[in-house]
């Protein structure tokens, strides 16, 4: 174990993972050897909110300055405010069970983007995550991945996995920096999305956004946009909350090894700790429709 | 040109092509080199009938035979029936804009593998393919992919150009032969897609086919659902009907060599003359929404 995964602890979390990845290389083929994360929380800090919010609500800020009508309505009250008493309760009545909160922010949030198209929005994104800085950390959005979690990704690569990042996130927000953050690849990002609509142009076309969510990438939707875009059942998931549940369940193989692994915040030191969003027991079935 | 394409003739397209790959190579980075085919009637023979229209008239026939009643509504009555004529007019119709028995159509596809789980659908699809032959061509369905057309792909990967298909044709149909017939691995398999169901049973859990189609792979949809999957324009995409044009058109990049192939349908001795459904002019402004 000298030399891997060298910023984790010698313990039974290090020594599980260094195992499975030695019984992987020695029973599977290259291309099943496929491994998914969640994001935020799992591969970068999500707190004080998901660094997502955080574009969103600069998005919806400057739209309320230029529109003073749109300061009157939520979401966009709340961010011209600053209320962030207001959108903690989103997050927290979402984990209750109660997206009433969620729906009139996700209308503020598709609104935010509509008729945007996927360049602008990606040049927006790429801005946004190299200039902006994390309010309580002191550093830029780009130096807040969790460097064991970043090591993981690397040992696992060089043993010939291949890393996909499975988020609730956008899909098009994490694209622009996934390859020099983690080493992963655009095409291997998987996200929640708007609805694009393609315009022929005559000059190679334009995809843009509409006010339209197609899918949130969460709970049992995970699964289902795993299998939609790669075709396999992973032999490895690393999530960190009751929405990563499923997509740690659909690891499980009956032929060869599998690990699910569940990251838990107890660093208040470096980072947060914190376990909201992470209470539910997995083994509960329950069933998840949506586009595959 | 010695040693590459070697089945293409030399000419025009030939010439077109190695040009192309040789500027591609010197000036565009690895993970831009992205190539898009189109399948039915591109990489594989589409006459008389698509090969997966023949793996759904097949299901609809056994469930014809099982339950009488559906022997007299359609799709199963013509299913069951073998006429052809009707199902001839699907296609006919749909090229000409009308799809009303499109849609009879799709309402007993979605019906056929209404509730099969993704691993049961792959096994039907996997074994039809391998052992059913073409009713005109006299070999495998599997021997029915056009030489020229591997030959390309072949000589794409070798200089570094990561190819996909983008059919209009099921995603989870083909799968299961890409990389053996074409080189193409799974994940970068882009096609038509029913909406999944994630049912968690405690034991990995399984996804489902729901009787409902989530997108079909065609027209403006397919840019839309390469740049979801990838997250990039390709540089170049090979097509043969009006479905592809929209996909021909977003190969184009103001600052880098791009190439859209059309491929005619003209060698009636080794398979068949046709150009319906390949009528269209392209640079016509169309407008397409989907989901991403």
């Amino acid at each position: 174990m000298t030399g891997v995964l060298v910023s984790w602890n010698d313990g039974a979390a290090k020594r599980a993972i260094v195992e499975f990845v030695e019984r992987i290389v020695s029973d599977v083929p290259v291309e099943e050897r496929v491994a998914v994360f969640d994001n935020d929380g799992t591969l970068w800090c999500e707190k004080p909110m998901p660094i997502q919010a955080d574009f969103i609500l600069s998005r919806l800020f400057e739209m309320a300055e230029a529109d003073p009508e749109l300061r009157e309505r939520q979401p966009w009250k709340a961010a011209h405010e600053r209320d962030h008493a207001w959108l903690g309760a989103v997050i927290a009545e979402h984990y209750a069970g109660d997206d009433t909160k969620v729906r009139t922010l996700l209308g503020g949030v598709l609104a935010a983007f509509a008729g945007i198209t996927v360049d602008e929005f990606e040049a927006k994104s790429d801005e946004f995550l190299r200039t902006v800085r994390h309010p309580i950390l002191g550093r830029g959005y780009l130096e807040c991945s969790y460097v064991p979690m970043v090591e993981l990704l690397g040992y696992l690569d060089a043993n010939g996995f291949s890393n996909y990042i499975a988020s609730g996130g956008g899909r098009d927000f994490m694209r622009p920096i996934s390859q020099e953050v983690y080493a992963i690849p655009r095409e291997r990002v998987i996200g929640s999305a708007s609805t694009l609509e393609y315009v022929s142009n005559g000059n190679g076309g334009t995809i843009t956004h509409k006010p339209e969510a197609d899918y949130l990438d969460d709970g049992g939707q995970k699964p289902i946009r795993i299998w939609s875009r790669i075709g396999r059942r992973p032999v490895l998931a690393a999530g960190n909350s009751n929405g990563d549940i499923p997509m740690l369940e659909f690891t499980r193989h009956r032929d060869r090894p599998f690990l699910p692994l569940l990251l838990l915040h107890d660093d208040a030191d470096r980072e947060f700790a914190y376990t909201d969003g992470a209470g539910r027991q997995s083994g509960k079935p329950t069933r998840t429709a949506g586009p595959s």
